[in-house]
């Protein structure tokens, strides 16, 4: 790879969760990286983040921290990409942001590279990557969306604490200690750290995660909405969602019921699915095989299992998806967009 | 109450997790009791329980036990029940039976009182206490059934430890403590106990509840399925169910989606279960208020909130219901039952 263009990255939020993992996957991809530029807020600038055997030092974000960075990676919350992004762009640089800041845009490309990479060339200096709990979902329904057609989706999510950050991990194991020693969990942090109300999420399930809107769903069940039918370029798919925090640490898992347009066979089904690029199925369950979340943490797949044919709808099929939302869900597919940016032939 | 007729009494798996939440209704409720026998097995035959200030001794469960017994209240396993209800019968015991061992039988009553108390007039000596997750979704949807017709419900749950038994409860604590410790948690019991591959519960979650059936189903899920139509006397509603584990001790929550046979009025839709029997509308999302597990734990009602109107059929609504797994889905409904022959006006 001598001979490949090197690029000059930056990577926003790279002292969060998603961003520590962009930065290893980076590494670990042996990313065509010409300077490497990590940013945060102020609070954190002066870290210390070791990368391929230097030590980098976190610099405070500004609007001129972009000049001359090519490709910008962003993971810093909604406020901050709105705010720097723009000034990102102006500087010429590529900005993946991971962020709900961009994603309904309609001038932004919202991708997941197995669904909808073509949609990659039509970016104005953003592309954003789609909500966790969306991003499983769909690369596991494209072969069948693309097979069958898609009517109708009705998901209910489990979804790991890593999710609102390195924080609510910290509370949920802090909180299982103070239970198990029979103490009061004293909930600080979810189900919405800017929010009054806080729940026990040790040994509990909360559903809620993001905020009410006032049509009673929550933003998260609305970005699995929206999200899935810009991502699939198809809005006469109807999506329902129910999006529920579980006291697990990585890896959210998806109980799905889908509608497809047409009959199908189970075994091709399966056979799709078995051959879907970034999809693995487990689903054996004569052997009590089926993703789990402690098989998912820590790789980029999306699995599947507990396929089977609705016993009511013969064109309905039910699944259990699960993926680690860090990753796939987060820095995995930020990743992917710019190994697609920086490498063509990809 | 002086004059009221007294009933002997047996609770056989008196030492089980339900078989103690059993007596403890019992005494809370007054239940008219002339003697009370506590059965189990051999190995916890001898066991000294008490009960209203006595002490009582836990006598081996054989066909002769019930010899006089009037009132036999089972949940120590199906096929305990199988072997002993046929004997507890002959000896002129009504048997209200907390197994799976009856409850498909088109000879025995599957009761939620809520919803067709009207059925145990014609029992044959048995009456079937239906699966822990069927009672609270089926106690919520009634009235919803009796105003507007239900055509369909889909379900995803999030079903507690406690529903496979004390040593399920024991298992994801000691495993907590282990993985909190940086151990493995060595799984041991969970998924199911009779069945040879274990997974990981804590900071985990399992989508397998029972064994699994040739289509695909588990048995959990077929029961939810099986059940729902039975007690609701209608076998056109459509059910789909996906059973999920999750590491809670007490208290299943439900995600359920419900397609009603009229268009409806979502304020209708609220009073109705506001007002229904045995159910507690939890329901204000501005201030961050639904069920959850923990605040339904060692409470006899079934929790719902959550209420929404779908967003992509004008008929269908999506529901958050939770109640205790060993109280109304267990315990309560079996003593709320017991009450109803014992004291004919309750």
């Amino acid at each position: 790879m001598s001979d490949q263009t090197l690029f000059n990255v930056a990577v926003v939020g790279a002292t969060g969760a998603v961003g520590e993992q962009i930065l290893r996957l980076l590494a670990e991809r042996d990313f065509p990286i010409q300077s490497l530029k990590l940013l945060s807020s102020a609070r954190s600038a002066g870290t210390k983040i070791p990368f391929k055997g230097q030590e980098l030092t976190v610099e405070e974000a500004t609007p001129e921290s972009f000049e001359g960075v090519e490709i910008a990676l962003f993971s810093a919350g909604g406020d901050v990409s709105r705010a720097l992004i723009p000034h990102a762009v102006r500087h010429g640089a590529v900005c993946i942001d991971n962020t709900n800041a961009y994603r309904m845009d309609p001038e932004t490309p919202l991708v997941v590279p197995e669904v909808n990479i073509d949609k990659i060339s039509g970016h104005k200096g953003i592309i954003a990557n789609p909500n966790c709990s969306t991003i499983q979902m769909v690369a596991a329904l494209k072969p069948l969306y693309d097979r069958f057609g898609i009517s109708r989706i009705i998901v209910s999510t489990y979804q790991a604490v890593s999710g609102a950050g390195a924080k609510a991990i910290n509370e949920m194991l802090r909180q299982s200690r103070e239970v198990l020693n029979g103490n009061e969990a004293n909930p600080d942090i979810l189900p919405v750290g800017s929010l009054p109300v806080k729940h026990q999420i040790a040994f509990n399930v909360i559903p809620q995660i993001d905020k009410f809107q006032d049509n009673g769903f929550t933003l998260e069940e609305m970005k699995m909405i929206k999200e899935t039918k810009k991502i699939m370029g198809d809005d006469s798919i109807e999506v329902t969602a129910t999006c529920v925090r579980v006291p697990v640490v990585y890896g959210h898992s998806e109980s799905v019921y889908v509608e497809l347009k047409e009959e199908f066979d189970i075994g091709e089904v399966k056979a799709l699915l078995a051959d879907a690029p970034g999809v693995t199925l487990v689903d054996d369950p004569e052997n009590q095989r089926y993703p789990l979340a402690t098989d998912a943490a820590g790789r980029n797949d999306v699995f599947v299992g507990r396929v089977r044919r609705d016993l009511s709808n013969p064109r309905a099929l039910n699944l259990w998806i699960v993926s680690d939302n860090l990753l796939k869900g987060a820095a995995w597919n930020a990743v992917q967009i710019a190994e697609y940016i920086a490498i063509p032939q990809a």
